[in-house]
């Protein structure tokens, strides 16, 4: 039987850009996704600054307690970039020029019409003896030295995102595995829930959290959604799928199948655009107080022109009169918030733009405009289809845009649920 | 003369979560921008799991060389909450029922109609002599412990940002001022600029990097923008602000002042909203490619309905024609994405929305839908005003959303280039 052993594996990120706040780890992140999904979870993070010192006895600490060391960031041509030195002093290797880095940063330079200078050919030293990775993405190449009886193996990666993926993805993954020939496979799930807040998921999943030591469940609360992620690992990649959908089914059993829609890359307005699509039907918008939200987050998806004919962002009350043909009349008498001018609303971008449904919004996003009768995250949602119409009353209590995402969400959920009841809640494949 | 001591600071942030790539550790980066604000920049980040000997052996090391440790996380109910427990364990303190805590949380879940339990008692557990902060925001409280000879001051927060944030504002920034007393100040200055590449910024600003050593310059890019970070520090505040002005005005110079648009929270959309209130003029928009994103922008700044009278999101043929009037014999001869229909749609637009100003966009965002002729990507932006039409074309790079980003920016762009020449380059207040 092959041996269990799981390697104690660290993130170490350079840079005292993020040790000063202008950015969050995002590298150690997704570094972290990728070696837990090939079976190799993470262990520590560090942040260390741009002081060759710092970094040299955070390195000569690490290097000595864990078996994979990947480090990110301070490959480039300046002062700030200390990392090479600092990983071969800690390692013992002398630097040397890679004669064929600096070939492909010449022609880098000529491509682009710019200068090469000797500052950059620092770039390409590498500790004698390390595997070097050549970065189609940028400039400076990172490399691999493998690891010792007393030394992990270091993985060095340039710190910008765009270089450090793809580097990541053609390089870095594929020898971690063979080096490391992880025995687990771990595999996530992540279940969208809108419109029930966390404590009740919370109090109806309870038991599930500890129901099997090999799925771990996690829930992640955002703007009136709540995303719930389930993580199952074991030997057996056939078995860990069997865990998750049995997972998936038993969530959806108990917090009720429409309020899950959908998983993984599925967002609201993808699982929209399929309903419409599937059924063969259009839909138009007219959106007050989310301005052009709504629309924005339908023409996210490619394709959304088969099935979004038109959007009108009627902001002023005139706009809603010429354009939606909403009476005068209504606005006076119940104001531009308000259940009937939402009706209205839907109805009116229905009928002009000939669509099949039609989905509408009026409300008081804030900060200023409320009253005590209408008080700031007041908002109507309007839906109109062949022989009826709807409407929502919310009362949101967040910050001006996040009652807009609010609105657009739960505008985005009403037509899913309309659609769900109507086709006899069959889901749109994909 | 007052001594000039800069505490080592570190930040420890637990939980699994992070380690598993679920969130990005943005507690870190926001206590860190706090931190610096107030002159005292952090030394080291480290994310620790929920096991508890690697909690406990990670602060008895870092607690001894670093004068102040901020730990944030793991104060809940659940088992995995167990930093109360190794930070007594390595300060070799007891932990003690706080009453006013135990009293706090009684009363929320009161309020919430919700059963206090036992499970919720062990959360108002302090090490004996801490400070306790009380936690109005959830249930939580965190505390402080003064250090000593040998430990540093050790500061312990819950984990949700929601509540971290104000506790630190409420209870812990004043703390930690008093405390260290710092003696310099740190002010940060952004400056946005919009559609002048890293590279050409890079070169234009090069020796302004070391020109003077308490002003740090760095550059953050974003889609198809570049913001200029100046942090500036130095022991009298006037003196520091002079210094960032002083580079501010350089860098206008350098970049031209058309380039830069905006300063720290200003936005293309305020900054266009500004100009826009400031000569009381109107708008409308026209939007096929981008869908309805330009007026989301524009009704992201409260009080927008002040000059932004209606938008358009005219993604079908047959609503640029009912809609706008553009010609439909114009899109039969130079197709949809074509120069000649975004200049029909911007006017199209200002005619039938009475509007002083209007936006138009229309092109190909991807990933498909894209010929040899008219790639993806491809743009056309339309302005139209009282005696003119405009029509920019670009070509953009990017994935589909990336593009429609880029298309936005342009397009708002555009539009605040055109009012800066029209209004004698002279800039909205604010």
């Amino acid at each position: 039987m092959e041996e269990k052993h799981r390697p104690r594996i660290e993130i170490v990120s350079t840079g005292t850009e993020i040790l000063q706040g202008l950015y969050a780890d995002t590298n150690a992140q997704w570094l972290s996704g990728q070696l837990l999904a090939i079976g190799l979870p993470v262990a520590y993070h560090a942040v260390v600054g741009d002081s060759i010192e710092d970094l040299e006895s955070h390195l000569d600490v690490v290097s000595r307690r864990c078996e994979l060391l990947i480090v990110s960031g301070g490959l480039g041509p300046t002062e700030d970039d200390i990392n090479r030195f600092a990983i071969a002093r800690v390692y013992g290797l002398e630097l040397v020029e890679d004669e064929a880095a600096v070939e492909q940063m010449r022609e880098r330079f000529a491509r682009r019409g710019r200068p090469f200078t000797d500052a950059n050919r620092v770039q390409a030293l590498i500790p004698r003896g390390a595997s070097v990775f050549y970065n189609e993405w940028g400039t400076a190449p990172g490399f691999l030295i493998e690891g010792t009886e007393g030394r992990a193996t270091l993985v060095a990666l340039p710190g910008p995102p765009r270089e450090l993926r793809p580097m990541f993805d053609r390089w870095v993954r594929s020898r971690i595995v063979e080096r490391f020939r992880p025995s687990e496979r771990y595999l996530i799930l992540t279940l969208h829930t809108i419109d029930l807040p966390e404590s009740e998921i919370n109090a109806k999943l309870g038991d599930l959290f500890d129901a099997d030591p090999s799925v771990s469940v996690a829930l992640l609360a955002a703007v009136g959604k709540v995303d719930i992620r389930l993580t199952g690992r074991g030997g057996d990649e056939d078995k860990v799928r069997q865990s998750l959908r049995r997972f998936h089914r038993r969530i959806e059993e108990r917090l009720g199948p429409e309020n899950v829609y959908g998983t993984d890359d599925q967002t609201l307005e993808s699982v929209v655009g399929d309903l419409l699509k599937c059924n063969g039907l259009t839909v138009a918008v007219a959106e007050s107080c989310t301005g052009g939200m709504i629309a924005s987050r339908l023409t996210n998806v490619a394709g959304a022109s088969s099935y979004l004919l038109e959007g009108f962002v009627t902001y002023s009350n005139e706009a809603k009169v010429a354009r939606l043909g909403v009476a005068r009349s209504l606005i006076e008498r119940y104001g531009a918030v308000s259940a009937q001018v939402a009706e209205a609303m839907a109805q009116g971008a229905r009928r002009v733009a000939q669509a099949d449904r039609a989905l509408s919004t009026t409300g008081i996003a804030g900060p200023t405009g409320g009253t005590a009768h209408k008080p700031v995250g007041l908002v109507y949602l309007g839906l109109a289809w062949e022989d009826g119409t709807t409407v929502a009353e919310r009362r949101f209590l967040g910050k001006r845009n996040e009652n807009r995402t609010y609105a657009v969400n739960a505008a985005l959920d009403l037509l899913r649920r309309h659609l769900w009841r109507q086709t006899g809640r069959e889901r749109a494949s994909g």
